[in-house]
C-alpha cells in the first residue's frame, strides 16, 4: 500500500487539470436520441479513445456497431491478478426543455462547487474517473494493480440498442472476472452507498387517430371523435384511482418483498418530507401499501413520459386534431419480462381504445430486465471497504429505481456480476434541466477507484 | 333592374383580375394569434383600406383598437334607401401544422378550380366580394343602390377581443338597418344555404404542476405525482363514457328543440355516411339521443383543442415532467352564458383535480353568446331571393356549429340583426392544412351580392 499514497497524491495534484478535461468532454453535445447529433457522438467517442491512449499503454480501438461505436481499451499486464471490465457511456440525454437551463447545457459552467452541463453527472464525470486513475497508476508504477478492459458505449440513453449484439459478438474479447460500472448513481449526497439492484425497462409509443385531418371544432366538434379525449380516457384507464397499475396481469410475476427486506429498507435514513421538499412535490403518490422507497426500488411502475396533440402555440385555435400521441415507459422488478409487459400493456390499450379512434403502437427502445447482485459478492465487499476508507463511514446498501440494462445483459451473456461504482448522486438532475456534477465527488471518486483496484489486486 | 345586367357583366369580365387581387391578399400572413405577425396584420389592414379607396368615393379610415385596427369605410349617398353594415375580417388562423400543407400556406396556389392558402376561405375571399361589387356599381352607375358601411376587423380568429369595446365606442358611427356578414360559411357545396343560428364560445387553458422540476422517471417514477396522468384523469372526467358532457349544470340552461325544429333538421338532405367519409372518421360520436346535425347545430360541446406535456421529440426520454397543459373550448347554445359555463367548468376541474398536482387556469379569449335571426326577417328573405336567382334553386335554411360572436354583439349593442351572406363552404378546411376557396364561389358571390343590394334598395 505504500506507493498508493503516491498515486493518491498524484491524483490530488491533478484535480484541476482533470476538471478541465471534464469541462472539455461535457462541451460535446453527444445526444444519442437525436440523429442530427451523429457527428457529435462520434467526436465524443474519439475524445474518450484519445484519453485512454494518453493514459498509458492501453490497446485502444473504437469498435463499430450499427449505431454509435464502442470505445474499447485493454491492458492485461498483471498475470495472476483479476480482470475487471469497466463500463460507462459517452452519450447524453437530450437537453430540452433548453429554456429552463440557467447556463447553456453544452457550455459547462462552474457554480458553487458544481459543474453544470448536460451529461456531466450521467455519465461523463463518473466515466472519466477510472481513465484518470489508470493514468496515475501508469505514471507512478508503469503498471496497473489488476488487468483492465474498458468498454465505453454511446447508446445508453437510447436503451443500448446495439449493445446486446455487440457483447454477444465480442464475448471472447470481453472475458473478465467482474464488471465495474462507472454508470449508475449514489443514492444521495449525505452518505456513501452501494447499489445492489436496479429495475428493468419496457417502452412504447402510441398514436390515436380520429378524423383523417384536423377539423374546425365549431363546425365538427361534438359529432366527430376527438383523439385528445380518447387519449385522456385511455391513459387514465392505465392506473386505478388509488395509483395501482390497472393493466391486467401487470403484477402477476412480481416477487413480493420478504419481511426482512422491507425491514432493511425501513431502517435506512430517509425523510419523506425532506425528499418531497427536495423535488418540490406537495404529496407522495403511488401504489397503495408501499413506502416511497419501496415504490421507487421494489415495485413496478407505468409512467407517461410525453403526451401531445392539437394546438400548443400562443392564443387559441379551435381545432379537433386528427391525432394524439403518448410515450410510455414501465420500470420492472424481478421476475417481470420486458416483452411480456409490453404485450400486457398493448392488450390493455387495444381493449380500452374508445369508439371512433384508431390505435397504432410503435415499440420503444429495446427493453431491459431488472438486475441484482449478491450482498456478499467479494467485489461488492472490496467496494464497500474502498468507500469506507475514502469517506470514513460505512456505506449503506441501497437499490436503484432506474435501469442499468447492461448489468442484466452482462450476467446473461458473459456470466459476470456488475458492481456499480459511480460517483454521481441521485439529486444531480440528470435527464432534467441544470444537470450538474459535484466537484467534491470527482475528487472522492478518483481516490476510491484507486483504492478499489488496489484491494482487488490482493 | 335593367342596368344590373351591366353591373353583372362588368363583374364577370373582372373575374380574373379579382382572383389576382385575392391571390395578393392571401399572400399576407396576417395570423392574429401570433404576436410576431403584428406587421403582417397591419399590412393586411392597409391592403383592405387601399381596395376600398380604389372601389369608389368611400370615406375610408383605419380606426385603432388596443390590438389590430378596424378598417371602416362608408358611402351614404342614397337617402331614403336602407343602410347595411358589412362585416368581415382580414386576420387568419395560424397555419400549423405547416408540414401537412401541399403548397405553402401563404403562397396562394390554384389547383383544380380551388385557390389554396391560409385564410382564403375564412375570410379573405368572401370579404373581398362586397368590395369588388361596390367597385362595379360605382363604375357603372357612379352610385350604390343602398347606403353602405364596411367594418373589417383583424381579431376575429382570436375571439374579436377588442371589438365589443370598439362597437360600443363607435355606436353612432355604426348606425344601420341591418348587418350583412361576409364571414360565416355556406353549409356545403351541393346547394345554396342561409344560416339562421350560430353557437357561442367559451374558452380556457389549464396547467397542472406536479414536482417543481422534471424528474428522472427511473429514480422517482411511481412515487411522485405525474401531471400527465393527472391531466388524463381530469380531461377524461369532463365527458361521460357515452359522450355527454359530465360538468355539473352544463346543460341546465339549454333550450330543448321543439319537435318541429327537429323535424326540419331531419328533413334536410344529409347523408351521415358520406359526411364521415368526407372528414375521414370511422364513426360519429357525441351526445346520445341526438343526430349528427343536431349535435353540430343545436347542442353544446366541450372540446379539448390542445394537450401537451413531457417529451415529444425523437426517441425516448425517461422523464416525469413537472407540468401538463390543455386548451379547451365549449360551443354554446341558447340560453347558455359564456361566463357561467367557464365557472361551471372551473368548478368541475377544481373538484376533480387529482392529489399531488396543482391546478392553474388561464381564461381564454373573450367568450361569445349564441346568436340567431328570425326566419321571416325581410333581409333574410331578400338574401333567399338573391341566392335563388343566382343558383336557380331555393336555398335551404341551416344553422351553424361555429361561432360568429359579432352577431350576438351587434344585436345587443346596436340592436341590429345579422344576415350571414358568405360564399365560403364548410368543407374548405379553414382552421386546418390545405384551406381553399372555390373560384366558382367567388364568381357566384359577386353576382349574388349585387342582386342582394339591388333588392334591398327597392
Amino acid at each position: 500500500m505504500s506507493d498508493l499514497v503516491a498515486v493518491l497524491a498524484r491524483l490530488e495534484a491533478g484535480h484541476d487539470r482533470i476538471l478541465g478535461e471534464l469541462v472539455e468532454f461535457a462541451g460535446i453535445p453527444s445526444v444519442s436520441a437525436d440523429p442530427r447529433r451523429a457527428a457529435d457522438l462520434a467526436a465524443a467517442a474519439a475524445w474518450v479513445a484519445g484519453k485512454l491512449e494518453a493514459a498509458g499503454p492501453f490497446t485502444v480501438r473504437t469498435l463499430p456497431t450499427p449505431g454509435a461505436g464502442v470505445v474499447y481499451a485493454e491492458w492485461l499486464g498483471a498475470p495472476g491478478a483479476p480482470t475487471a471490465l469497466i463500463y460507462g457511456h459517452y452519450d447524453v440525454q437530450p437537453e430540452d426543455p433548453v429554456e429552463k437551463w440557467h447556463s447553456p447545457p453544452f457550455t459547462p459552467t462552474l457554480r458553487d462547487g458544481r459543474l453544470y452541463a448536460r451529461g456531466v453527472s450521467d455519465d461523463k464525470g463518473p466515466m472519466l474517473i477510472p481513465i484518470k486513475v489508470a493514468e496515475a497508476f501508469f505514471a507512478e508504477r508503469k503498471r496497473l494493480p489488476l488487468n483492465l478492459k474498458f468498454m465505453i458505449e454511446g447508446e445508453e440513453e437510447v436503451g443500448s440498442r446495439n449493445l446486446e449484439e455487440f457483447v454477444t459478438r465480442h464475448r471472447d474479447l470481453l472475458t473478465a472476472d467482474v464488471v465495474i460500472s462507472a454508470d449508475g448513481a449514489m443514492w444521495r449526497i449525505d452518505e456513501p452507498s452501494l447499489t445492489v439492484a436496479s429495475r428493468g425497462l419496457a417502452a412504447l409509443e402510441l398514436t390515436l387517430t380520429g378524423a383523417a385531418k384536423d377539423l374546425h371544432s365549431g363546425r365538427h366538434g361534438g359529432s366527430v371523435p376527438n383523439p385528445l379525449h380518447a387519449m385522456a380516457r385511455l391513459i387514465a384507464s392505465l392506473h386505478r384511482p388509488d395509483g395501482r397499475v390497472a393493466v391486467a396481469g401487470f403484477y402477476d410475476r412480481v416477487r413480493e418483498l420478504a419481511p426482512a427486506e422491507r425491514a432493511d429498507i425501513a431502517a435506512l435514513p430517509f425523510d419523506e418530507r425532506a425528499y418531497l421538499a427536495q423535488v418540490g412535490a406537495s404529496a407522495g403518490v403511488g401504489e397503495p401499501g408501499y413506502s416511497t422507497l419501496e415504490r421507487q426500488w421494489t415495485r413496478p411502475t407505468l409512467e407517461v413520459n410525453g403526451l401531445w396533440g392539437g394546438y400548443q402555440g400562443p392564443g387559441s385555435k379551435t381545432v379537433v386534431p386528427s391525432q394524439a400521441h403518448a410515450k410510455i415507459t414501465c420500470r420492472l422488478v424481478p421476475d417481470q419480462e420486458p416483452d411480456d409487459i409490453i404485450e400486457l400493456v398493448v392488450r390493455h390499450l387495444e381493449q380500452a381504445v374508445p369508439l371512433g379512434v384508431r390505435l397504432t403502437i410503435e415499440p420503444g427502445t429495446h427493453g431491459a430486465r431488472p438486475a441484482s447482485i449478491a450482498r456478499n459478492h467479494p467485489v461488492l465487499k472490496a467496494a464497500e471497504a474502498a468507500l469506507e476508507e475514502t469517506y470514513g463511514v460505512r456505506p449503506i446498501v441501497v437499490r436503484m429505481g432506474g435501469t442499468l440494462p447492461v448489468a442484466e445483459m452482462f450476467k446473461r451473456i458473459l456470466g459476470l456480476d456488475t458492481v456499480y461504482f459511480s460517483f454521481s448522486t441521485g439529486d444531480e438532475d440528470f435527464h432534467a434541466p441544470d444537470e450538474f456534477f459535484r466537484v467534491a465527488r470527482l475528487h472522492a471518486g478518483l481516490a476510491a477507484w484507486a483504492r478499489l483496484w488496489e484491494r482487488l489486486a490482493r
